[in-house]
């Protein structure tokens, strides 16, 4: 794995990361939806509730209250390999939260452009 | 994305999750170590800690107690994308702990055989 990081790659990957932090925290419901792979193959674990198949991804977020869903990012990797995977790792903060949040994904390209396959997204804690 | 689950590279990618498990729930950290990638971009969130790079996931695991490791898993997960990239996901239980942890990796194909560049280990609730 020679092609790590390539400019050009990760400056798409990062747009759509930007793209989907800002749809998270005004819960843009159907942006969220557009960046998920349409396929019951993809699956998210959240801080509650682990979620497989895109379906029930969606289903979830219709469902979930719009409120509270503010943050900042504290830290931030993203990483491409090749021309069509890349993984994006970052941790969070949230007010009247002390722990600390992290939000892992894996994206591939698509014929629609990138979109997350699998994510996690928990609290650090014992 | 035409080319998931390809049987002959699932099958690759779960033998070496298999190896994985294994490795874990024996501490074989010498195994461990093997599996993830040897890179400055690989990065590891676990339940307690976040550790970014290889050298910091090898010193968490050199000083990590071997005991209590054993697990099951109950629900398991693993989707591959083309020939060189791979999601692995997991929920696991441990003894006299009611909550279910959830393992979350992803695998790319390396000159040396399939590696983790990416992994998140949390226990899901509030």
């Amino acid at each position: 794995m020679n092609d790590i990081n390539r400019p050009d790659v990760l400056a798409e990957v990062n747009a759509a990361f930007d793209i989907y932090e800002q749809a998270l925290v005004t819960n843009d419901v159907a942006m969220l939806d557009t960046l998920f792979f349409d396929s019951p193959h993809t699956l998210r674990y959240g801080a509650t509730e682990n979620l497989y198949g895109y379906d029930a991804i969606r289903a979830f977020r219709a469902a979930r209250p719009g409120k509270g869903l503010a943050r900042t990012v504290v830290a931030r990797v993203v990483t491409t390999y090749g021309d069509s995977f890349a993984v994006a790792n970052i941790e969070f903060r949230r007010d009247n939260e002390p722990r600390v949040g992290r939000q892992s994904q894996t994206w591939i390209r698509t014929q629609d452009g990138w979109r997350v396959v699998s994510a996690h997204v928990s609290w650090m804690g014992a």
